[in-house]
């Protein structure tokens, strides 16, 4: 199988001395090697892997897969969580207002507490993209998560509530919408509003009392951004002292965006974690010259004091909201230059990126679909090279920018099979046209300057579930789909893959060859992370929540107004016909042989 | 097996020339008898009998019954609904705001098309309990509906407004939550409000253009009532002139209730209708001593002109808001007297009754549950014996008050099989506590005059699933559920029953012996109305409704305080713990093998 549409040729750049072995290279030593059964955090493992080691259900068998039960979260919003399974117990928290549940997995799902934290109504108002929870993270006896209104709630394994910390302000645009990581007796959490003159950070938390340990900052001086002594990026342009500020014109770091909403891994070999910075603000490039540090790119820092260890910059000055949050993949991999600790990162700006995670420095940087806004990466500077002509203007449409602003891939997280060396991506094959506008700054309103119109790629299908073949640097197989492929993906010792379609189909494929063996129509379209553990009868179960929205499907989920088609930042033009296909949803379903 | 809890001994009245021939009796000449595998009106047929003769699902294989697709209504209020099934496309109506969706089963229920009619959303504020609806019916090529805002519409198989017919006012306390009948070319629906001080009434449209053929009030002079030559009540007591008028203080009869909610059967041979009339208003009976015609009954008309033919009351004066307007199934019995054209009625008082059907006759009425409110009916004047000491009293808690408000069963219809003779009843086990307060009537706003609060009766259980024997006049088995079973029933030739609880588990049970064979959970509360048919495939399908609701559901559905006992008029006392075992949901299930 093909990804559909041709390929704009942009250069692979790939670093000679980095020429993985023929074969599957093993998952890092910060991923679960003892399959315990659960599922206690929303990637599985510190390696991000969405692995599971669990066997009952196979490429043989999957296709009896059947329905054990389902849950009903009693919202109709997006529904990107994760669930937990911690014992016999399953955690799920659901989109604002953010209500947690427990459910007893001895009794078919039975509700046994639920947590309500209520938060500020005002917090909808200020999510740009679908009021969105992806998921919670299980340690040390309690349950922690984020709050449209920014509040980190920490609640024990009987429902009560043990801490809850108020880290942002909604009256500034921030709210929070991703994915607590847990390590170390620290909770680390970022926020979200890139689109509302939010300045981005990253906070860690004492896991026994919720207290602030340290907050990174994403842009502004050195001191605030944790930036000191040990920091040594790899690349030039990245060194400098107090580039948080310099790289920006005047003051304009302090709403500059490079919001933390997305995916954080941990190396507790090399004691680093890793996460992104979104996009710097307003999408207006013309606003904001200069590299505009350290949005869109990837930190490594010292998760005791949060002292920055290496940055990468995926997109200096981002000119077309590429955000840099993405899932990075901790794999050790066999290479002719020995082993190499590298993250597989698939980046919004269309290139899967293999980075020395010791030092984060580029092995390689792959394009893995259709590319116009850039024409490479240089290995000598770093640098994303920028197409000139896919830049925006002011007053002027610039057309057929590919990626989207959402990028190849968004927020959701594709997972990776020691087994076949495959890493599952489900994207987007998505363009757009841009016309830059100037950006006002009024606090907690819209700070954008953009109107953007989107379609699809070449091809004419707007997703793809792909599988990405690491050792060489390709795509080993694509499942083109009708709309973007939002969900997260899951992959199994019994070689199957896992997804969701906004439609609402789940998906069982086989892993090795993307054949789809099994699939499933739930209620409503599925943009939630699959999930699978050994229930408390010793069988493997599978597990998703179905409720269209999020960016991609804020058309239904907010109910919008397709006519115009500058609507949910342009992604509604794309999406015009999707209330013809899914409605609004809420609904946890569990499935097993 | 038994019903939980001991009955109070209250007399059965039975004509002795009425005895019917052991053996089951054959269902009557109106319920389809060449099973098409279709569902076309939530009752199945005429004679309301909800029974399927499709055979592939039986009691043998029902265990292996799977879910085959979900699909979100996107309303999360109390789905009450039954799906239709017209060829190859399956329609379901939802709650407010009264969407009406068209699957498509050839392709695992796809979205064909939805109309939203869009109702004013004051009508919400005047719906007593919960925003429900029952369901549509399909004829002569159109899908026909109410909203909760007193419209009837109907619309084409693809989608297209036929045509629209307002028919009450919210203003009035009105509102429409009742599935049509469509029979003879017309559409006969009724009105919701009996606790808003509503008069009721059932209307006749024409099927082809919407016009109002006739319309026959609950309450009033006898030419609004269409009462005239053709009038021929069994009992003395239904005759006399403008009783409408005359059993009433004043002009109470105008805002006296009687309101048309339920369930209306058809005899084609006997070109009959039946339906019942709702309670009396207001709720406190000191407010309106008389027998307060036409309300708790039941009407026998002329589908044409709409000429009463007879009536019968099954509660005079009703004391404890039992709406008379539950289910009736059209039988043909054979007996020492010949075969009688009868009606089976559970009837919310707490009798099973039988009519004939033809002359209004009671032939018996027999207790199902456990009674304190009356202590049986007299043959002879054909009058329910009210228990004196159970009377309502004004600044006197009346206590133990059995069965409670809603009846020993509700709106949620029964299914009836020939191949047992048993009719399979959804129903409470609820008493109450009943202060009777002065009611004022304001246009639009409660009218009720009560504070009642309602508890498990006799043994805990609130809920039973029991079979009838219709021949016998006895329980035939009984399941005790732990909340009100407020679902719809369905039985098929394979002899399965299948119904739903408020907890959300939908079972298949044997219709011989109650033993359940099967059993699953959906995301929220059961109390939809379950159909079966055959899909395009040639396969058996079984469709529920899941979400939770309705007037004991409302504090679910409606997050209720359940601090206070009298809220959801009383049923919230009941129910103060089904929030720790259900959520709310809006989510279609279907099953087949």
């Amino acid at each position: 199988m093909k990804e559909a549409g041709d390929r704009r040729p942009v250069t692979e750049a790939r670093d000679p001395a980095f020429t993985p072995a023929p074969g599957a290279p093993a998952i890092a030593a910060a991923a679960t090697t003892n399959e315990d059964g659960q599922w206690t955090m929303p990637a599985k493992d510190f390696a991000s892997s969405r692995y599971s080691g669990l066997t009952e259900i196979t490429t043989d068998n999957v296709r009896n897969l059947k329905l054990a039960f389902t849950f009903s979260t009693s919202v109709l919003r997006g529904h990107e969580g994760a669930p937990l399974v911690v014992g016999s117990t399953m955690y799920v928290v659901t989109p604002f207002p953010n209500i947690l549940y427990a459910l007893d997995l001895e009794n078919a799902g039975a509700l046994k507490w639920k947590y309500e934290p209520k938060p500020e109504a005002a917090a909808q108002g200020v999510a740009c993209c679908d009021v969105v929870n992806r998921g919670a993270a299980y340690g040390d006896g309690k349950i922690v998560f984020n709050t449209l209104d920014d509040h980190t709630i920490a609640v024990d394994t009987t429902g009560k509530l043990v801490w809850d910390t108020k880290l942002g302000d909604i009256n500034l645009g921030e709210t929070m919408t991703m994915a607590p990581l847990i390590a170390k007796g620290k909770v680390f959490v970022g926020n979200s509003g890139g689109e509302m003159g939010v300045r981005g950070w990253l906070t860690a938390l004492d896991l026994g009392n919720g207290k602030i340990a340290w907050r990174a900052f994403s842009t502004g001086p050195d001191k605030e951004v944790l930036i000191g002594a040990r920091f040594n990026p790899h690349y030039a342009s990245d060194r400098g002292k107090d580039l948080g500020v310099t790289t920006w014109p005047g003051d304009a770091w302090k709403i500059g965006g490079g919001t933390v909403w997305g995916w954080i891994s941990y190396d507790p070999a090399l004691d680093l974690l890793y996460y992104g910075t979104g996009n710097p603000g307003p999408w207006n490039p013309h606003q904001r010259p200069g590299d505009n540090k350290w949005t869109s790119g990837i930190f490594a820092r010292d998760p005791d004091d949060g002292e920055a260890v290496w940055f990468y910059q995926w997109n200096p000055h981002d000119v077309h909201d590429y955000d840099g949050i993405n899932e990075q993949i901790l794999l050790d991999v066999a290479s002719n230059g020995g082993t190499r600790n590298v993250l597989v990162r698939p980046e919004r700006n269309g290139y899967v990126y293999v980075l020395d995670r010791r030092t984060g420095e580029i092995l390689s940087a792959t394009p893995y679909g259709y590319i116009t806004s850039s024409k490479g990466v240089d290995l000598e500077s770093g640098r994303l090279v920028i197409a000139d002509d896919k830049v925006p203007q002011i007053a002027k449409v610039v057309e057929n920018i590919c990626p989207a602003a959402p990028g190849m891939k968004d927020w959701q997280p594709s997972a990776y099979s020691p087994r076949t060396g495959f890493v599952y991506l489900p994207h987007q094959n998505l363009c757009m046209d841009w016309e830059a506008l100037e950006a006002n700054y009024i606090a907690g309103t819209p700070y954008v300057g953009a109107n953007v119109k989107m379609y699809a790629g070449p091809g004419g299908n707007r997703g793809v579930m792909s599988a990405w073949d690491v050792a060489n640097r390709r795509e080993a197989w694509a499942i083109p789909e009708r709309f973007p492929v939002w969900s997260g993906t899951l992959v199994t010792a019994g070689d199957v893959v896992f997804y969701g379609t906004m439609e609402g189909w789940f998906k069982a494929v086989h892993a090795r060859t993307g054949q789809v063996l099994w699939q499933f129509k739930t209620g409503s379209g599925i943009i939630g992370q699959p999930i699978t553990y050994r229930g408390p009868d010793g069988k493997q179960y599978v597990a998703i929540l179905s409720g269209v929205g999020g960016w991609s499907g804020a058309v239904v989920a907010g109910n919008l107004d397709t006519r115009d088609s500058t609507i949910a930042l342009g992604f509604a033009n794309a999406m015009k016909d999707l209330p013809r296909h899914t409605t609004k949803g809420g609904m946890l379903y569990v499935f097993s042989l």
